[in-house]
């Protein structure tokens, strides 16, 4: 979508630290990590938010799951990390391109909300 | 798994206030809600994280975030919310059985981990 910061990253226009990409999907490190470690997983078509995501996108947002499961998994997180998406104001959503947050390496906060 | 208080429930030995259930998925109101609305949302079948979640499972997994995102709508979440797991200890998790939280009602802290 024209103006999307993380459609520019999936297509290669903008930078990015990648750390797992295919077809559909790409991780990269978060830019203003909150965490030692602290990832993004992106659809590569845009999807403005998970309340956006449709019937029939269910494998892609499976595979969006196992995949950051992977990366926890590539970065050595042990003892446990956190996936989670915002949407919304309220969410803290910062980007409107769907984006899973995969956060560890540290014991994290336990209020999440 | 036996000794499991989520398989309990998914089995209906331990009561809830369940707020969706098919044949794969259930989600009810979390006993101890951290906003106006705090949902969660299960797999009848036992995994224990998703850190165990496997090859094969991408539409069950992708069905859980579909089903939080229409509990979002059903509970009117206009503003916004987040979705989240947790796993292991430095992820806070609480119940060794996979879970999704749905958190929203109110402003959400910026801070998530």
């Amino acid at each position: 979508m024209a103006g999307c910061i993380f459609c520019k990253i999936a297509a290669g226009e903008l930078p990015s630290e990648k750390i797992y990409e295919d077809d559909e999907i790409l991780a990269f490190n978060d830019l203003y990590p909150v965490a030692p470690v602290h990832a993004l997983i992106i659809p590569k078509v845009h999807i403005d938010g998970i309340n956006m995501a449709k019937e029939g996108q269910e494998a892609l947002l499976g595979r969006m799951l196992l995949t950051a499961k992977k990366i926890a998994e590539q970065k050595n997180l042990k003892n446990g990390y956190r996936i989670l998406t915002n949407v919304g104001e309220d969410g803290g959503q910062s980007v409107k391109h769907l984006h899973f947050h995969i956060i560890g390496g540290r014991k994290l906060e336990a209020k999440f909300g």
